[in-house]
């Protein structure tokens, strides 16, 4: 059974995500639908590449990802047919796949135009349930996305710094906030090649720090701020059994430095 | 696949919703079941009457839309199976249904009286559960309505009050509020037609105004009050990348004015 | 088609309830897989052991449950393959199955110790994406559930304590509070058997009473605080369309006494 997952910020009792699986099981029927996320804060491209990045690698190959985060809806931003690794995406071209795209070429990029494979009228307001839908549901049926429009040389890029390796510093940043309120990082595991774990390095972040970095939540009792390389191979530092994010006060883009 | 949806004010983190999905799939493993939305506000009939009309006309015909906002559960209220245009209805007849039936009229109605599809013993506070999603599934495997109870002539109505227009001036109100918390009204498309939309009509909510009806979000920059046809062919206010709820204090109810 | 239902604590718009779907739906493209609920509070067990409880007892024979509402993942605690009644779960042993169990003993218990069937590297922070969802999307393919590791005597256990019936009184209390605010009780329906249902009975929750116990919420005028037997066969306390946990600031714990 082919394979649709769907990535909006329309919130998550909104009736639009049902209005999109309506118009693409009236295509087909046969497809299975995946939420992967509805969450996305409204006009959050950067929450959202994240997530495509950390989670759609993980799914079967020639899965259709559908993201509407797309505040730029009815202008002139293009709409985006891409395929990098196994996976396939549909989604406005503003940076959405920017993340995974840095890590990997996309082999085949198009531009969606052919309107004939739309739903009729196409509302300016909402792409996601007029264009979107209806194509990832076409592409599930068999449809060749050398059909839907012309190629296409690039994606609109955003820039994803990453952190910095000086001596004995690592610099970096938050770059997300989990559903735990896990701070997450840009400092990668690869980064952290060779320095100690033991309580000879300080990870601090605005002002607060902690030493080592370990590898269990529960390394540590309750309460306590510890650092730890997460399930996406990021540095992540957390509150054990609370929000490190609501304690803390802190937010994404709040400066990281590791100090050995 | 034969397709079932279910609407609900559970809430979206309650498992109650999987307690129906439980109970459906346990008679028919092989219907798929599609979210429409749980998050109805507590018995707020109006609510999911708006989701159901916007929405479930997207589904492949023969879907079977069950919805519980049902307040009045274990009480003499109704529970009825409709069928509306090419889609299928099953939950209490409480106005879940008036917006859609006041657009179309059901070309079938019955009353659901027949136990013997019902889930024993039947709690009478949970029919969800124990009467709408067994008679549901039983649908799916092909049960005739006619087998559910007796025919019934009419449902309860709820009223939709239209906007009206006179000379140079429509009167109408905020009817809905999005997850991006755009305000949408009872003014439809179809009201504007020969309304201007350039700066000479001024649209007025409460104590707010813009001037001009615009076609995209983005055709207006970040945090202005914009006026445009949304999705659903109704007029609604939003601030652009912002929640106009929030940033205005409007809810449902709020006297939304055109003049020109 | 197999069904595999996903219980955790990871919130409601987390990717990486996504994550573990899209490793099931790598290795098993056919199964159906359930969401139970993502709203369980982080770390909170016991509000987990109650919703398997009432809920996974509906769904189908077979049908594979996995909870990931697991603090101490990474740790010495041990992930576990259970069958209760036609059942199956697969979890962490932190108390997780204690409510179900304490109805009926498990009928194979085995500790999942077998990593050729792990996704590798398995993160010390997601066992969820790393060893429970690959676990059950083996197990749905037919994989022999004596093939995950050895036998399992005895599952960690959480006190269930029950309410106490003494001649004209039964003590309870508050044992979790449901979407609607509803004030769910540790009192059955069996306690109850020869208590009167009239006015002469008066149920308390910290400083609040009521007369009577009532079959449906709608049998009182709203805004009433109400006593009635719940869905799960429980006693609880509800304000009639309103929300009795925020009316009345009761919280989980709280007790509850019925007097006749």
């Amino acid at each position: 059974m082919p394979l649709i997952t769907l990535t909006t910020d329309f919130g998550l009792g909104s009736p639009y995500v049902a209005a999109m699986k309506g118009v693409i099981l009236s295509i087909n029927p046969e497809v299975q639908i995946v939420d992967l996320t509805h969450g996305i804060a409204p006009q959050d491209i950067r929450q959202a590449a994240i997530a495509l990045a950390d989670v759609t690698p993980l799914f079967p190959p020639a899965t259709i990802h559908v993201v509407v985060v797309d505040p730029g809806v009815g202008t002139a931003r293009k709409i985006v047919y891409a395929e990098i690794g196994p996976q396939r995406y549909v989604c406005p071209d503003n940076g959405l796949l920017s993340r995974l795209a840095a890590r990997q070429n996309p082999s085949k990029l198009r531009q969606i135009t052919a309107d004939q494979w739309f739903r009729q009228p196409v509302a300016p307001t909402f792409h996601g349930r007029d264009v979107m839908a209806p194509v990832a549901a076409r592409l599930s049926l068999g449809l060749d996305a050398d059909e839907l429009g012309p190629p296409l040389t690039e994606l609109v890029q955003l820039d994803w710094p990453g952190a910095t390796k000086v001596a004995n510093r690592i610099d970096g940043e938050v770059t997300a906030i989990d559903s735990f309120g896990n701070l997450v990082t840009n400092i990668t595991r690869d980064m952290l090649a060779g320095v100690p774990t033991d309580e000879s390095v300080t990870i601090a972040c605005d002002e607060h720090e902690t030493q080592g970095i370990f590898t269990a939540y529960a390394d540590q009792p309750p309460m306590t701020l510890i650092a730890l390389v997460g399930s996406t191979n990021l540095l992540e530092l957390a509150i054990v059994d609370d929000s490190a994010a609501i304690m803390l006060g802190v937010k994404v883009g709040a400066p990281v430095e590791v100090k050995w």
